[in-house]
């Protein structure tokens, strides 16, 4: 586990690189991150075979891009792949030939609105060609001349050279616990020389990875799994090759759009009201102003898959969407603050801290506990909120509220409840039972 | 099939007889409607013996009435049944003899609000005899006279001359889909001499009959079965001689009262909230200004019968319910207007169509599906409003919500959303269920 | 069963008795109280052997105090038990010596806003010693004295002379429903030398069981158990001797300072909205102005254990309380009212009245009953109100709804709706279902 000096760092190792669905630059992206990684959490990559159907969709084929570039006949170079990535429409299909304006000008992407930057478009499916520049350059092209288009790409489709994603795993202390599941955090490596969509999603899950390899959940907790890869295809890819993995599968995090100078937003599950929708509220209240969104809402991302059609984990999205700079060569190093990133880390540490630690307590006693009689008394002299509370929370070991429900509904913080529950605990008065899987088994 | 002129041409043709619970005249009008239903619809005429224990009821005796009149002994002629059959109590007993006015106005009607009309008043079950007139002709009556009274009425229980109801069956394309069920459409024949109540309501089924049979609903849909008879004894009748159907029942509909000039009302399912009465709300609140009232409320009527206790299938009512000349000789053909007929088969027809094609998609696949490989790609500029909701109708298939559901939950229109799960139907990635039986079978 | 002249009579022979957890004069109390109770209702003293395991309890052992006085050394006595039980904690341990002021002043108890009383303290499990006395007392000791404390206190664990309880019985007409199952009555008889709390509850418990002894509930409804004991450790001492009870339990009424001059209070039952809570607004809101408070909200009593984890048998409180005497000497005879005992009697029996012959309808019949046919049929000009609400009664016989829900639903009063309901019973087209426990049996 290599040290770094800032989160920043990171992704400035990382950023310059052609990173899409599948490339030798998306690879070494993931190397990268691995050496970061803790230790402990068995970093591992996966890797699939293109074209292989996953679910609905197809493997995507590697993509290199081994010259590209625009320019006027026998004349000017406009732009080329070389100074950056986003010249080219990723995963265009070779072209070489001479054309009037008229045939390249519905080949020519630029943005309005940042007239200065070049734009970033993909087209992975409908494949096409296509070239992105400033509007400011598409301006003064000469309609009258003619243009030589070159994109020597390359769809590769070796088994070996698949396509891939990464993932990590952290246990609690004394090692997972089965019956408690897993929560998954993910992150995307695939829109290239673009720094806050969604680098900065990577480096803030990379600086919660060290947390909670650091300073354990505590025992009977969840296991936190981490993932790594491309939008979309990347976890139906995955999750088509690890089906077995769904069941376990407790709660997701979305993170992306984490080093921009906004305040925090969060995305609902599909469920909406369900447990991790409220642990999130409870955090983000109390670290301030932040914003509150519908399942599935812009920037729509993985969420959708983790807890889309047979699959239905409870996930939200962590972000600082949106910010003027996105899908633009603006999204760049200049717009990534440390302290958004690590804002985003905290808020996502405090979520998994008490949505992995959670549990159902089932009383195992009849009548009201005798309380002094078992050292259960709280004094109010100690604890006067909590003393005035004690009645309530053993009203609700029924096995049907958690800790946060029973936490929530006394109107006490988290950590009080769990320490005081877990006393009960301690003496055989309740067992504790899983947080239920929400997950679809087909 | 007979053609016709008008709507109410038709209802002019039986308005003048003598329909009540069992009579010859309403044996005649059973047959008048049936020689406009459409010839596919294998308009069906069903007999039951009298006095037969059907449920906690019996069937009723047929009716007739040879002769009746009320006349100052040895002078005026006060009413005669010939004039019109309203002028006698309904299953009156039979009486011949000479009474004095004392004795006499016990068994006289009038209608103190309508006072030159003669109200409609029946004695079914505890039977009695009685004459019904103006309150303008109960006025002059010389008080010190004697009056003649005759009825010569008879009850004829030959099973031969049972109690008759008409029922007609009209397939979706292709042919019925047992799985889906039957909607049934009812409407009365049994008030004598009535216009609005309820040959309106009558004519505007026949009218819905022939163009559900004209243009008939897409393969798969619930088949419409048609019902004519006398109110309340005629449905618990004949559904004591059809215990089978019942399960098959998805929903009903009451039509009555048509005819007249006001606004359409809708009385709501006993449920309330069930999938009928919100298919119905979206039909009326697309067709303007209109009533709705709670479950059974007045005019209550055979909703009462099917949605009620030990049948339990979710019936509205549609009538254009109040009018003045209710139960009175004032309910003639003079209050009947053309387009209020059409009006209400327009507003039944729309809650058919999206009720009867209406199912529930559940998915057959995993993960949001690959849309663009599929041809389930809906381009923004062809359909904004479709385009932004994919991922949620893509996200409601889970078997748990109908496609009106969905439509309704995205705020698009019913048809839209219905050619757009089809496709996803005919791609093999979802199968329809049938909207649910709530139908009790004791 | 001895008569009485009033219930304030019967309170004041047991007022003044040394009444603790286990103590002579706590039987004597039991004694008491079982001659003035119904000589049909199976007046029964239970007996618990000291020091066993009670579910998470120990039954305690029985309380002697010989001798217990405090006096300055050689000089004037302050306090002596033979002058009133309260002057000792309760349960104080055994104490012999001569101490400083130093040494006296943690064991002095005594009430700030009400200095002139001598306030009730107990340490029934956190054992130490201690005199109560007014404040004014209190101020005038001289600090620089010795004072001598003496407490021959004794705790007994033979089995003979254990902890005890007494129940008792009344059947509805006809003998014991146990379909039906037990309504429970409970009042406490263990606050030393106090009158409200809880004798008032003990004396108007007994006028109900008279009541309920005199006029039966009629055949089929639940039996009435009364509970007379210590508070807490009593219930649940009873209930783990008794654990086959509880599925019996369909609900219970904890009474207690049902004496002094305040408005009626009812605490709610844990289920919050339970059929017994329903009942018993209904039955305030007829009787006048009157709290309503949460469960278990203060003075929480054994509704704590019945209503509790591992019995949780629905169960309000009825109380007057606040009232400045509690928990003092000025909680005494003089404070307590005969028509505020009457009228929390009269509030509990009529709440028994409903929810002991309460029950579900359920129909055997299909269709809407053939009133008239079967003698159902209401005249609007006899009772216009069930005329308009004979339907609505009808459609509710699917066995989901008590006829109390029917009568609340419909806005009749319960009595009408019962009769009209008993109707249909005896014609044997509805059958009763009792009203479901919700007791644990674990």
């Amino acid at each position: 586990m290599k040290p770094y000096s800032s989160l920043k760092s990171i992704l400035a190792e990382f950023f310059p690189l052609h990173r899409t669905l599948v490339s030798d630059d998306q690879d070494k992206t993931l190397e990268i991150i691995g050496s970061y990684m803790p230790d402990s959490s068995n970093y591992t990559i996966e890797t699939y075979a293109p074209l292989k159907q996953v679910w609905t969709w197809k493997v995507p084929e590697r993509y290199a891009v081994h010259e590209a570039y625009l320019e006027i006949e026998g004349g000017e170079c406009i732009v080329d792949f070389k100074d950056n990535p986003l010249h080219i429409v990723s995963y265009s299909l070779p072209v070489d030939k001479v054309v009037s304006w008229n045939e390249l000008e519905p080949h020519l992407y630029f943005n309005e609105k940042r007239p200065h930057t070049v734009p970033w478009v993909f087209k992975y499916y409908e494949r096409d060609w296509g070239f992105c520049l400033p509007k400011t350059v598409f301006d003064r092209l000469p309609r009258d001349k003619k243009y030589r288009v070159v994109i020597k790409s390359e769809f590769i489709t070796d088994p070996e050279q698949g396509f891939r994603v990464a993932t990590a795993l952290i246990h609690p202390e004394g090692g997972p616990n089965p019956e408690a599941g897993e929560l998954l955090l993910q992150a995307h490596t695939c829109h290239p020389m673009q720094a806050n969509d969604d680098g900065a999603g990577v480096v803030s899950t990379i600086e919660l990875a060290r947390r909670l390899a650091e300073k354990r959940a505590p025992a009977g907790s969840m296991s936190v799994r981490f993932w790594f890869g491309p939008e979309t295809i990347g976890t139906i890819a995955w999750l088509a090759h690890n089906e077995n993995l769904i069941p376990n599968l407790r709660g997701g995090i979305f993170m992306e759009m984490t080093g921009n100078k906004n305040k925090l937003a969060f995305h609902h599950t599909r469920q909406h009201t369900h447990l991790l929708d409220r642990i999130t509220k409870y955090v983000l209240n109390g670290q301030g102003d932040h914003d509150e969104r519908d399942f599935a809402a812009a920037p729509a991302n993985d969420e959708r898959v983790i807890n889309g059609p047979g699959v239905n984990v409870p996930c939200i999205s962590l972000n600082r969407w949106p910010y003027d700079e996105y899908h633009t060569t603006d999204d760049n190093l200049d717009i990534i603050y440390e302290d958004m990133l690590f804002g985003a880390a905290d808020a996502a540490e405090e979520i998994i801290r008490i949505y992995s630690s959670n549990y159902v307590p089932k009383r195992t006693f009849r009548g009201p506990v005798f309380l002094s009689g078992h050292g259960l008394w709280v004094d109010w002299r100690d604890n006067w909120l909590l003393n005035r509370a004690i009645e309530k929370i053993m009203m609700r070991f029924e096995g049907e509220h958690s800790v946060f429900d029973i936490a929530e509904q006394v109107g006490l913080d988290y950590l009080t409840v769990r320490d005081y529950v877990e006393k009960f605990r301690a003496k055989g008065l309740v067992t504790p039972l899983p947080i239920p899987s929400e997950a679809q088994t087909a």
